[in-house]
């Protein structure tokens, strides 16, 4: 019988669901539509059907050992999500108790960023690091800060929220209620508003003057600055600038030895790492500089966070061995 | 045999040792002039007569358990001073090893900042709590990040730099190089420096108008808020402002339920702590808004330091058991 968890990783339209092995090897994969289910006791009894016939349906024959789920504004010491604003499911939301409804194995959930973390520790990027801090650029920014081997949850598990420091109080409004946030300027849609702004403050031409603001994409960004777009690459320079400036702060906390950057616009390569490990560099103390790696992502595209969740939970289990 | 430790607080001018039980309780204590040793080696020979004096004549029979020592820009996992610029000792200093050859007992050093942590979380305003960050605002400013009841160390044992954090890029010179950390405006320098640019920028009467650069002290500056001065108060509301700031980009880091304000300009008491809690508050992302209290230091004035260093010591033994 090969030991397996299954891993489920919550996003605002998908869910996708895999059953992962001790070393990380995913077997098998399904998904859920997430926005077909409006109550979450629809969704916990979906998931269940899925992680049974993927458990039928596996090449060996496993032993479902527990179940790791990522999710946004996952609280790991209630095992709710909590106040979500992309998913349907409002207020608090006890996910890891309805799960234990239908199994006697352990249910754990965490913030997707912070399962990314433990996936990175566990099976990517940072495998052998104690300190490190792992910074989702996508939608949002998301963080997962980890000291000591162990994954900071705070006093109220919602430690990590990196990208909801600020850059500038007067400065961009966020989803979040207030200004200025780093997620506004160094996610996917704050290199869009970067360039908005530079768009109209030069009169350079731009292969990024025909696209609306709807349509223009991260991506979009990416290709015009490889084509050497002079506004592309500039937005580029300013995002690391900024970036890099709240990592040096980031740095000044918990002395990492590696930040890994993961998600959207962190595909986009050297264009966003090189500047921002430019400038992280310049901004930071003395007794850090040279000493701090920055990162890309060792976790398979595509497979990150369910390898994230499944980690979250093979590491809860060896805690408890 | 009563158990003690000594604690050694190691200041730019005066170094102050004391013998600390396990309950906290200061037996006795005496000072040396740091500045009197331009080596280091003679301080240790100075500083074990001491200790030994102080154990022949303390009005208990003691066992010495330990040595704890806080010391500027101290670093825990070498046991070293490093590059101290406020020290004439130069370069790498291996304290402990130097104290080991008259010792049988453990020696332990760490910042100063992260002994007030330790002292605080052992004895003072953060007794029980488990997550928590001490901030020294005096000549400089320091921070000390507990998690999970373990201070922060980071991979090289300088983790808690908060103080040198940056507020702004382009802004104030600071001692460490580069330009406005928030060190260069919360500090007891730093609110002097606000002070000269609002008197710089406004026509407002000012009891602080008859002092040199030189001569203004912090409390100076507290005396002036307290009869009711504009530029002063309007200088604790900026300080506050920014040190609010950076302690609500703090919160979103580790999530601690208490932060702790010590040292100099911590002594103005409300005129400080009124401001900085009102716009830390208003800074903090939503999720932590009302939950982390900010309190001044519980240890007793002019024993802070040594209690401090003494915990550091006390903490490790526990540790070994």
């Amino acid at each position: 019988m090969l030991e397996i968890v299954a891993a489920i990783d919550i996003g605002g339209t998908n869910t996708e669901i895999g059953l992962v092995d001790r070393a990380g090897a995913c077997l098998c994969r399904s998904a859920l539509v997430t926005t077909d289910f409006a109550d979450p006791q629809e969704f916990v009894v979906a998931a269940h059907q899925l992680i049974s016939q993927l458990v039928e349906t596996a090449s060996a024959q496993v032993a479902l050992c527990g179940i790791g789920i990522g999710a946004p504004n996952g609280n790991f010491y209630h095992g709710s999500i909590e106040f979500a604003p992309n998913l349907a499911w409002k207020g608090i939301v006890p996910l890891v108790d309805i799960f234990k409804r239908f199994y006697r194995v352990p249910v754990v959930l965490t913030n997707d960023a912070n399962a990314a973390a433990i996936g990175e520790g566990m099976f990517g990027a940072a495998r052998g690091c104690r300190h490190f801090i792992v910074i989702t650029l996508g939608t949002g920014v998301g963080s997962g800060i980890v000291v000591n081997g162990e994954l900071v949850y705070g006093h109220d598990g919602f430690a990590g929220e990196i990208g909801h420091t600020i850059v500038d109080p007067d400065g961009r409004q966020c989803n979040c209620g207030r200004r200025g946030c780093l997620e506004t300027y160094a996610s996917a849609g704050g290199i869009k508003r970067t360039v908005f702004e530079l768009l109209a403050h030069s009169n350079s031409p731009s292969l990024l003057r025909s696209k609306s603001y709807e349509e223009l994409t991260a991506r979009d960004i990416a290709d015009a600055a490889s084509e050497g777009d002079a506004i592309a690459c500039e937005a580029f320079e300013i995002t690391g600038r900024i970036l890099g400036l709240k990592l040096a702060d980031a740095i000044a906390h918990t002395s990492p030895e590696a930040i890994i950057l993961y998600g959207g616009l962190a595909q986009a390569g050297e264009l966003i790492f090189e500047p921002t490990r430019r400038h992280m560099e310049n901004f930071t103390l003395n007794i850090f500089k040279n000493k701090v790696r920055l990162l890309p992502s060792a976790l398979p595209q595509g497979l990150a966070a369910i390898l994230g969740a499944a980690a979250l939970v093979w590491n809860e289990l060896e805690k408890a061995v």
